[in-house]
């Protein structure tokens, strides 16, 4: 049971910000997002893809490495309309 | 050594949202903060609570209710100031 609680939140946790980076390109509306919280919050999924690197855990890596993506595109969009 | 990257990557991840959370209040700027997305990761967070209530694990409790206080300020936020 606690193994689907953990899938689930893996999950989430990797498509949770989905709408969000849509959100900021389709609208580019961005003044409102904090550069600081993406930027620390992308050094949080690297750290974690380094992790599961360092420990090979391949859901580890594939689920940062699309966060990586999501929020790398976050900041872009941050960046690009400020 | 992996271990320590692993604690970073927690730490990390709980704090990030903090500048967020701040800049929402201070600002009341919200219109470009996607409540789907936040919902989501209170979701996600709330999840992971769970996971650690369930493996009884104290690490994952205490870095997912912080977590969970924050999310909780910034969705607030969004539906205070929208």
């Amino acid at each position: 049971m606690e193994l689907y609680v953990g899938y689930l939140a893996a999950f989430m946790g990797t498509i949770c910000w989905l709408p969000q980076a849509w959100k900021a390109w389709a609208s580019r509306d961005t003044s409102g997002l904090s550069l600081a919280a993406n930027l620390m919050f992308l050094l949080t999924v690297s750290l974690w893809f380094l992790y599961g690197i360092m420990v090979n855990d391949w859901p580890i890596m594939i689920a940062n490495i699309c966060a990586i993506l999501i929020v790398v595109s976050i900041v872009a969009a941050k960046l690009r309309y400020k």
